[in-house]
């Protein structure tokens, strides 16, 4: 494979300090000047997959359930942000999928769904992250799904397939970025890892400090040691789910919770910090049309923004991007007669369609069914619903991109509509453009229309880090 | 009913001329001044039911289709305009019909569901063409749907029932205003209306000049007259089909020739113009999930866009405001292994859904199914798709709001999902929040987001007619 890094931007004159040399056992053909632009510190934040209904909806339910608006969309009120739409295409295809959607940003360059900084023909772009690293930044992300996944990944390393999430969290380690927070401890302890490498020890004899516990990440006290934390074995819990389960809340951190404590360590390095930060599970609920499992993801997203935006504030250099990589599903509240109400459904709901439709079983009775759905969702479907729901359990074959069980995310998605008005175009991906919004110095670098790839050039634009 | 007019903003102070006493029959406890402001024109530009789905697949199909992308895209891109978020509630739904969303814009009040500048109480507020042509500018509106429609009828008059057609084309009698062009002929002829008035002839006696054909219309010259033109029984036919029916070519003008008329008219008048354009159609075409009818009806709204912002280029004094009432459908491009190539079989459509179903009886063979569906889309589906298409014209039974014929749109539209890759999350309007955009003097007054409602301050605003 060609391990030569490509850049854009070859044309572009260099000046500061050159860090020159081997750089992470790669020989970039490249410079990388320390950062000298207005903006010292960049704060990436993904809702990954998330329509333009996904916003909105999360906004009117935060309004009527809670009386107060998105934090994104105050920070429109108040007219103290920024805002662009975005074309998230991909190399291969209108509508792209996450890892080339953050490849985009942190390569700079399109590339094939599926990749992650490869270009069609091998070629390899440097990582963002990377880039900052070699300039002198602290660097690092926080996500809700596991720390391997596709958009961290794609800010972090180079590889042809997204789904060596192994390999991925092994590449993490020659790094050594600063803070590395999320899920997917599956992918790093040697009983799960198909190598059977304790990569946990690998971190923690490299000088990391390694979390797996909420307490643990919590008591953690800021050192100059890097930080590795993973708290479950895939992805976090949905939040919703989080919220009516005491177990996971002692487990897991927040979203919000992992980022001020990203934010608390990285803060303490001089020549500043980029993150990424990715509510990653808000495509996962997408895909299974499941709207309380991505409004409430979402909403714990904007929280994660407000904890930001404070900081963000108060700092003064801060430069944060709040966007997604690529609608999903585009659901929306759709008219009835009572849209109002059927949408204050949601306040009442409990857990997810996850969490109900995964404690079925092909043994259940209509009945437990029907106490499932009241336990979840705060009302039951008609007997009739539940059991064409039960119905599926016989033989279980919906699809799904996170659906590995097969279970009837679909069927009761269509089911629920009359209920929650609430409907959905798809189960994959959609090729919309999608919301981009900054806040804080360097939102003025933003046109009302970009494409993906021109955030690279804008965040080393904004902190004054060029490559060439 | 009450007939006394309310007002939001009677805090404000009034100077300039006031025009007192009678007007149009009933007494506004107001007074209306002249026009004062930096912003002598307004045209207020609407695609009714626009997703964010619909704007950026017409554009990508511009760009795939055409080799340029969409007009009101190329003003982001450009920097030439100011964009917003609009919430589109009414007072009675999170979700709004055409009506309550023009009432919002035209009365500055939010009214129930099919209201027209009505509250839920009978109180009346005054649309703003009203306030407009009192303060001394000459007012029009063009549309593609029938001209007693709600988005046209918002702007223009008060009514408790949007359905009454026949008395809101009765109403703009009254108000003797200065150019109004669209469909809705039915509603005008004594042979069509209930009360079998000759309405078209009440129009000439009151000195309208009438035209009822696209010839009539581009050889009629600027006079001082009020012009009336109806091209079509209802709605004009759909972009699309127009472009393959040599005698709907010459019987109905596009959108941008009716614009551009009423343009040349209007801006012959001293105190400036207030008009309002209607893409009424793409509304059409979500509400029957047809991709074609509504993204070749979605350009030709682009193509308007084009016409109005070069003109108010020129002009230099103009107020360009481009937006939607509300979503419809949340259509959206999904992925797919081909969803590039899915998606340019659009460029082969000669006609739309409405076309292709319309043709089709009960009596048809499979293969009199397919050999239309080719000659509409370019490519017939499977046998067993024609077949199923078919069965559904034994009973004819599909809903659906503007589907009197209950013919088979949603089957259609299912079977055709797996050709282009698109889908469509309803056949209603949805709540989301909607783009927003404006060029020329006056947009400075646009914040990043906005009720529905505030558009009617912001044009009295901009050309310093205020109500009180």
């Amino acid at each position: 494979m060609n391990r030569k890094y490509f850049f854009r931007n070859s044309a572009l004159a260099l000046t500061g300090t050159v860090l020159s040399g081997n750089l992470l056992g790669q020989t970039p053909p490249t410079q990388i000047r320390r950062a000298t632009g207005g903006t010292k510190n960049i704060i990436f934040m993904v809702s990954d997959g998330m329509s333009t209904g996904t916003l909105n909806m999360a906004d009117l339910l935060m309004q009527r359930k809670y009386g107060r608006r998105s934090s994104w969309l105050r920070l429109y009120d108040e007219q103290r942000a920024v805002r662009a739409l975005m074309d998230t295409a991909s190399a291969s295809s209108l509508v792209t999928d996450s890892a080339a959607g953050s490849s985009s940003w942190g390569g700079g360059v399109r590339v094939p769904n599926g990749k992650l900084n490869v270009g069609a023909n091998g070629e390899h772009y440097m990582p963002i992250l990377q880039k900052f690293k070699a300039a002198g930044k602290a660097v690092g992300c926080v996500t809700t799904v596991p720390i391997g996944h596709a958009t961290p990944a794609g800010f972090c390393i180079n590889n042809d397939s997204r789904g060596d999430m192994d390999e991925i969290s092994r590449q993490y380690l020659d790094l050594r970025f600063d803070v590395m927070l999320g899920g997917g401890a599956d992918n790093f302890k040697a009983t799960t890892r198909k190598d059977k490498t304790d990569l946990l020890q690998q971190y923690q004899k490299k000088g990391y400090t390694v979390v797996t516990s909420r307490d643990a990440l919590l008591r953690q006290p800021v050192t100059g040691a890097p930080l590795l934390g993973v708290f479950h074995d895939g992805a976090l819990p949905y939040a919703l789910d989080r919220e009516h389960d005491t177990a996971l809340q002692q487990q897991t951190p927040t979203l919000a919770e992992m980022t001020q404590k990203a934010i608390e360590k990285l803060n303490t390095y001089p020549n500043g910090f980029v993150m990424q930060v990715e509510g990653g599970k808000v495509d996962w609920g997408a895909h299974a049309n499941d709207a309380a499992a991505m409004l409430y993801d979402q909403i714990a997203f904007d929280e994660t923004i407000k904890a930001v935006v404070d900081f963000a504030e108060k700092d003064g250099k801060t430069l944060v991007i709040i966007t997604t990589d690529h609608g999903n599903a585009n659901p929306g509240l759709f008219y009835s007669n009572e849209a109002n109400r059927n949408f204050d459904r949601l306040h009442q709901f409990k857990h997810t369609n996850d969490w109900l439709l995964n404690g079925i079983n092909k043994n259940f009775t209509v009945a437990q069914v029907l106490e499932r759905m009241e336990a979840a969702q705060g009302f039951a479907l008609k007997k009739e619903d539940a059991a064409l729901l039960l119905k599926n359990y016989a033989q279980l074959d919906e699809a799904g991109v996170y659906n590995s069980g097969h279970l009837p995310f679909k069927t009761l998605a269509a089911l629920q509509q009359s209920y929650t008005s609430i409907g959905w175009g798809s189960m994959e991906h959609s090729g919309d453009y999608v919301e981009l919004a900054m806040f804080g110095p360097g939102k003025e670098l933003l046109k009302p229309f970009v494409k993906n790839t021109d955030l690279h050039q804008l965040m080393l634009q904004a902190t004054g880090v060029i490559a060439g």
